[in-house]
């Protein structure tokens, strides 16, 4: 059994609908985000990121729009929500995930553009800290196995240089 | 045989990593940042987003750094890059990359960010517009078979109300 984790009017719609469409076996949590329960201890203990929405499977929780998309898709064969036996038309649906996610939904928030302009500083090294005290597994991102998470992360990061020697000129 | 499209230090090196070490048959074509060569009517016709990387394969052109990756470890298995045949753990490192394209890249640019709240009414409109325009290829997004990015596009695109909405209310 799965349980989904969302609140009204976000990016949680998306997981819900595939939820419906692969005729899933789910329950539902709402999170109150008036009351600002995505940054309660509770709901840090499924999502440490605070964010949603978050899928609690048997297996662990999984977060972040595009890999719930994939993941229902992917367990729910017979549902058809993916051309998982091509890699190609895969690789399609996947850039066209990923240009909502980094693009268009980035694009429509000018909240978090005012708030992260002002402290992007910040911001990165926030992120950085949590890659690095929760997130990486070791030895490799995922844990033993290799992945193709490592070049990415290995060239995001490599941008802090960049960053930092930014910071020094401009003091 | 495909070509990779990259210019130096972007996130373009992620894939570039990933081609090196999956083994790949590759030629590359270097994109001149400095002559904004992305933007020029030549690249458009490989990438019409104007974004690099892009990787050309005998099917099409694949763009969007967490796609590529995937891309290239499904179409490698022998590299190993992926856990392919475990949709729990393939999911576990599409969340990863989703954060790294989607929160962390975005963190790290404040340059965007500055752009970006100037004209976000605009730069949501223009997204929307090249989705409209480009990418849909009906009746779904990726063509007859219908995928998880439709319900994520309705999501999105549902958003727009809401902004509309809040510019009637500013005037």
């Amino acid at each position: 059994m799965l349980t989904f984790y969302y609140p009204t009017n976000t990016c949680a719609l998306a997981s819900h609908v595939a939820l419906e469409e692969a005729g899933a076996a789910y329950e539902t949590r709402w999170i109150d985000f008036g009351a600002a329960e995505q940054t309660k201890p509770e709901y840090l203990k499924i999502n440490r990121k605070g964010r949603v929405p978050a899928l609690a499977t048997e297996r662990g929780v999984l977060t972040e729009t595009p890999a719930i998309l994939a993941y229902i898709a992917q367990t729910h064969p017979e549902a058809r929500l993916a051309p998982l036996d091509d890699p190609f038309a895969f690789a399609e649906l996947q850039s066209f995930m990923s240009y909502l996610c980094s693009t268009v939904h980035v694009a429509h928030d000018p909240a978090a553009h005012e708030a992260m302009k002002k402290k992007v500083r910040q911001s990165v090294g926030a992120c950085f800290d949590l890659i690095e005290r929760k997130m990486l597994r070791g030895p490799w991102v995922m844990g033993d196995a290799y992945a193709v998470a490592n070049p990415y992360l290995f060239t995001i990061a490599r941008w802090m240089e960049v960053d930092s020697a930014s910071l020094i000129r401009s003091r």
